[in-house]
C-alpha cells in the first residue's frame, strides 16, 4: 500500500482533507483577524497566474481597468432595494475616522471622530461604479461602456473556509453598460464563455455553465449565469458568475442616454466575477492523497529543480549543472509562455524539499545528484502520475537532453491531463436517467457517498411554486445549480411537479 | 504664440494645471465618497505598467508576493508605541458587521452587530504581517522572510489632492525579517536602490536617495531612506521609502529565532513602500501645457493610430492600412517589451482624437489619411516634441517603412529624452553655496517663483536641538528632505547650528 504524503486522505474526510492540503501546500493559513486569511506565497502565485491569464482575457475582449473606491456611503445602497436586501446583513461599516486612548492603555474609536454618513466597505460595487457610468455616460456615443476592476471585496460571513468564504476575499469585478437589452445580454454570455474557457483551458476545471433559476439570482439581476464545477465530494462549486442586470441599477443609479434619435434611454448594465474561490476549486478538483497538483498554466514554477547536496566538493558542481538546466528551460516556451523553472537551493534535506514540492504540486520535479551529473541525466517526477503501478514513486532517470527537449510537450501533456481526469470524473457523476422525485431522493439518499449532480427536466416554475421545490431541496441539503445551456432537449415531465418539463436543471449538493 | 490644448498653463497656476491635467487626460475623477477617487482606464494604465516593471524588480531581488488582511485588530496597534501614535488619528474604524433598516426607509448599522473589537482598515501592515513573521520565524533557517504585497491601504487625510494624498490608495508594501541588523540594513539600502533605478529607468523621474532626518522618520523605524523627485514648481515629492525598523517591531511581535548557536534572537526586520503617489510625480515633472507626456516604458499605449476617416469609401481601405501597421508595430520590441499600439477606431472625429491622445501623453500618435495610403506613408506626432520652431505641430510626413524601421529606437529616445530633460531641471534648481541661515530664508523669499532645492551642510543635530530648526524651517514652509548618499564629503559648517558640519541635507517645500 503506498504511503502518501498526506496525514489524512480525501476518502477518510474531505473536509479535513482540504484544510490539510492548503496547510501542506503552504497555500494559506488563518490570520487571527476573523474570517480573513493570510494567503502565502504559493497560494498568492497561483492567484497571480490567474489574473495574467483571465485579465489578458478581459482585456482581449474590450475591457479597461479602473479602479473605483473600498468605501460606499450608505445612501448608495438605498436606491436599489433588492441589491440592499441581499447584502445588508453581512456588511462591514466603518463608523468612525480616529483612535483615541481609552485611558486604560487601549484605544478605542474618538467618539468626537464619527462619520456623518457610515461607509459600507464594498461587498460588490455595482452601486460605486453605477454611479460613475452616470456621469460618464451622456449620449449613445459613450457606450458600451466596458470596464473590470481587480479588488478586495468584504462579506461578513458567519461560516468561513479558506478560500471558499473568506470575510474577504479577491476577484475581478467586470462592469458594462450598453445602449440595447440584446447587446447587455449579448456581454453577459461572452463573459460566461470567457470564464469557461478560461476554467477549462488555464485552471483545467471542466464546467458546467448555464443559467441561475430564479431564486438563485443575484441581488437586483434580471439573469444570472455561471460556471459551475464538481469537486471530488460529488460537490458543485460556483466558480464565476455573469449577471445581465436590465435597467434595475440604471434606474436606480440614473444611467441615462440621449439615443440617436435624440430620446433619453436607460442603459442596460452587467456584472460579472470571478474571484480566490477558484482556488478552493482548484485544490478540491486537482488534489490528491500528496496534496495539491497544480496545472501548469497556473502553477507558479512548472518545473522545480531540487539539487541533492550533501556537503562535499561535488556539490559545486551538482549546482552548476543544475543552474544550466535552470538557464535551458528558462528559453523554452511551452503552453504559449515562456517555461517557469526554479532551482530550489535552500539549506533543507533534499527529501524534505521533493515532498515539499509534491505537496505543494509542482507539474515536474527534477532531482539531480552526483550520479546524474556523472551520467548527463536527470531525474524526473512528474506531479500528475506520481507512482508506478507498484506503488512505489515513479521517479525516472532520463538524459538531460531528451528532458530539456522534451520539457514543453510533458507541461502540454500534464494540463491537459489533469483537464481529462476531472472531465471524466464529471461526465461519470452527472445522472441524466431520473424522472421522478423519488428517484432524486434516491440518488441523494443519506449514506450514498459522492453522489454527484442530478440533470432533471423541469417546468421552471416562478414564484410561490418555485419556493416550494427550493423547500424541498433544502430538505435534502439540495440547491439548484443551473441550467446547462448545452442540455439535450426535453422529452418528458417536470420531476418536481409533474407538470410538462420545459428544460433540464442540475441538483447537487454545493459549497 | 502657441496655443496650447490645457485651459491652464503651468505658470499661471501650478495647481490647477495638475488638476487639469488628471481630468482632461481622463486619469481619474472625484468619486463623491470623501477622499477617494476612482482611478480609471488611462490612469490605472499607467498604474498597471508601474505594477508590472516594478514587482518584476521585487522577484528578481528574491520577493515574494503575498496577502495579508484589510482588517486589523485594535490589540495588534497597541504593541508598538511609536507606530500606533503615528497613525490614530487618520485611521477608518470597522465597528458594526451590519445594517439594518432606520424605519425611515434608511439604514442604519444595526446596533446588536457591534463588533467586540473594533478593527481598523489597514494604513499600513507592519503589525498584521510582523504577527504572520512570528509564527513563521522559529530558527535561523526560516530567515530571511522577504515578502510583498500589492493593496490598498487608508489613511483618513484631512486635505486630500488625487494620487498625492487620497484616503484611499493603492501601494506595494515588502516586509522582510533578517538574522541580523547588517542584513537588515543592506536590504534597506538594496530596496531603495530598486527604487531609484525604477524611478528613472521606467518613469524617467530623477530622484535623489538618501537617508531621511530623525524628525521625518516612519512610525517605529530606526532609520527611513527614501527617493525625491523635484517637480516643475520646484517642490519635492517623496516617491518612495525604504525603513530599516531594527528590532522594534520584533519586539512588540515577538518575532524571535533560535540562532545556529541555539540561542534565542531577535528578528530584524525592515519595510518599504511605492504607491500611486508616484503617478502624482509623473505627472508634475513630465507634464506640459498641452497635457501628459507619459514615458514609454509605462505607457499603456506606446503608439496610437489615428485613423482619418471621412465617411467616405476610401475609409475601408485606411483602415485596413491602419490594421497592417498596428500588426507591424505590435510585432517589434522596444525598450524590452513588445511595442504596445492601439488603433483608435472610436465614432469620433479625428481632430479630437489627436488632441485627446496629445492631453493623455500617449509617446507617439499616428494619423493616417487617403493621402498617406496613397503615398505609403504615416504622419508622426512625437509627444515628447509637440511643436516645431515656429510654433506649428510638429506632423511629420514619413514613409510608413521607414517609421515602422525606426519605431523601437524612437521610443527609447522618447524614454531618454523626458529623463534628460527633468534631470537637467533637477540639476539646474538644486543650489549647494548657500551657508548661513539668512541664505536659506532670501532662497526660499516670497516672491522667488520655484526655488528648488537647497542642499546644505548640517551638524545633523538631534532631540530638541532638531525640532528647533525643523520649527524655523516650518515658519518658511519648508522641510528636510533627505540625506543624500551620493552628496559631496562636507567643508565647512552648519547652517542651522554654526557648528561643524557632518552631512548635507537637502531642504525643500514639499507635496
Amino acid at each position: 500500500m503506498i504511503k502518501h504524503a498526506l496525514s489524512v486522505s480525501r476518502e477518510a474526510d474531505f473536509a479535513a482533507w482540504y484544510q490539510t492540503v492548503i496547510t501542506e501546500a503552504d497555500m494559506a493559513e488563518e490570520s487571527g483577524v476573523r474570517g480573513c486569511m493570510v494567503i502565502r506565497p504559493w497560494g498568492y502565485g497561483i492567484w497571480e497566474r490567474m489574473q495574467r491569464l483571465l485579465d489578458d482575457r478581459i482585456k482581449a475582449t474590450g475591457h479597461e481597468n479602473c479602479y473605483f473606491p473600498l468605501f460606499i456611503p450608505l445612501s448608495y445602497f438605498e436606491k436599489e432595494a433588492e441589491h440592499v436586501d441581499g447584502f445588508a446583513k453581512e456588511m462591514a461599516v466603518v463608523t468612525h475616522h480616529r483612535l483615541i486612548s481609552d485611558g486604560k492603555g487601549g484605544l478605542i474609536p474618538d467618539p468626537s471622530a464619527k462619520l456623518e454618513e457610515p461607509l459600507v466597505v464594498r461587498p460588490t460595487s455595482e452601486t460605486v461604479i453605477g454611479t460613475a457610468f452616470a456621469r460618464w455616460v451622456q449620449s449613445w456615443r459613450d457606450l458600451p461602456v466596458l470596464i473590470n476592476q481587480w479588488a478586495n471585496v468584504v462579506r461578513w460571513e458567519m461560516r468561513t473556509r479558506m478560500f471558499l468564504r473568506t470575510a474577504e476575499f479577491l476577484w475581478q469585478e467586470g462592469h458594462t453598460a450598453h445602449a440595447s437589452e440584446a447587446e447587455a445580454r449579448e456581454e453577459t454570455l461572452r463573459m460566461l464563455e470567457v470564464y469557461r474557457e478560461f476554467a477549462e483551458d488555464c485552471v483545467a476545471l471542466p464546467v458546467i455553465a448555464g443559467e441561475k433559476p430564479e431564486n438563485e439570482r443575484f441581488p437586483g439581476a434580471v439573469a444570472t449565469y455561471s460556471i459551475e464545477a464538481m469537486m471530488q465530494d460529488g460537490k458543485a462549486l460556483q466558480a464565476g458568475t455573469s449577471h445581465f442586470l436590465g435597467t434595475n441599477f440604471s434606474k436606480a443609479q440614473n444611467i441615462t442616454f440621449q439615443n440617436a434619435e435624440g430620446q433619453v434611454e436607460l442603459a442596460h448594465t452587467t456584472s460579472w466575477g470571478v474571484s480566490t474561490r477558484m482556488i478552493g476549486g482548484l485544490i478540491m478538483v486537482h488534489g490528491d492523497d500528496d496534496g495539491l497538483r497544480v496545472p501548469p498554466r497556473v502553477a507558479p514554477w512548472q518545473v522545480v529543480i531540487v539539487p541533492m547536496l550533501r556537503d562535499q566538493p561535488e556539490d559545486a558542481a551538482i549546482v552548476d549543472y543544475c543552474k544550466a538546466l535552470r538557464a535551458e528551460l528558462g528559453a523554452l516556451t511551452a503552453l504559449g509562455e515562456p517555461v517557469r523553472a526554479l532551482l530550489d537551493l535552500k539549506a533543507v534535506k533534499a527529501a524534505t524539499k521533493r515532498w515539499g514540492w509534491v505537496k505543494k504540486g509542482a507539474p515536474i520535479v527534477i532531482e539531480v545528484g552526483g550520479r546524474d551529473v556523472a551520467g548527463g541525466n536527470v531525474s524526473v517526477i512528474r506531479r500528475d502520475r506520481l507512482y508506478r503501478e507498484d506503488g512505489k514513486l515513479d521517479s525516472a532517470v532520463v538524459a538531460k537532453g531528451d528532458f530539456v527537449a522534451g520539457a514543453a510537450a510533458m507541461l502540454a501533456e500534464i494540463q491537459q491531463a489533469l483537464y481529462a481526469d476531472a472531465k471524466a470524473r464529471l461526465d461519470a457523476n452527472i445522472v441524466r436517467d431520473v424522472t421522478d422525485f423519488a428517484g432524486v431522493e434516491a440518488f441523494f439518499a443519506e449514506g450514498v457517498k459522492n453522489p454527484g449532480f442530478l440533470e432533471v427536466q423541469w417546468s421552471k416554475p416562478t414564484g410561490a411554486a418555485l419556493d416550494k421545490v427550493v423547500e424541498r431541496l433544502k430538505a435534502l441539503k439540495l440547491t439548484l445549480r443551473n441550467v446547462p445551456a448545452d442540455a439535450a432537449p426535453v422529452d418528458g415531465v417536470c420531476v418536481f411537479t409533474g407538470d410538462a418539463a420545459v428544460e433540464r436543471v442540475i441538483v447537487g449538493r454545493s459549497y
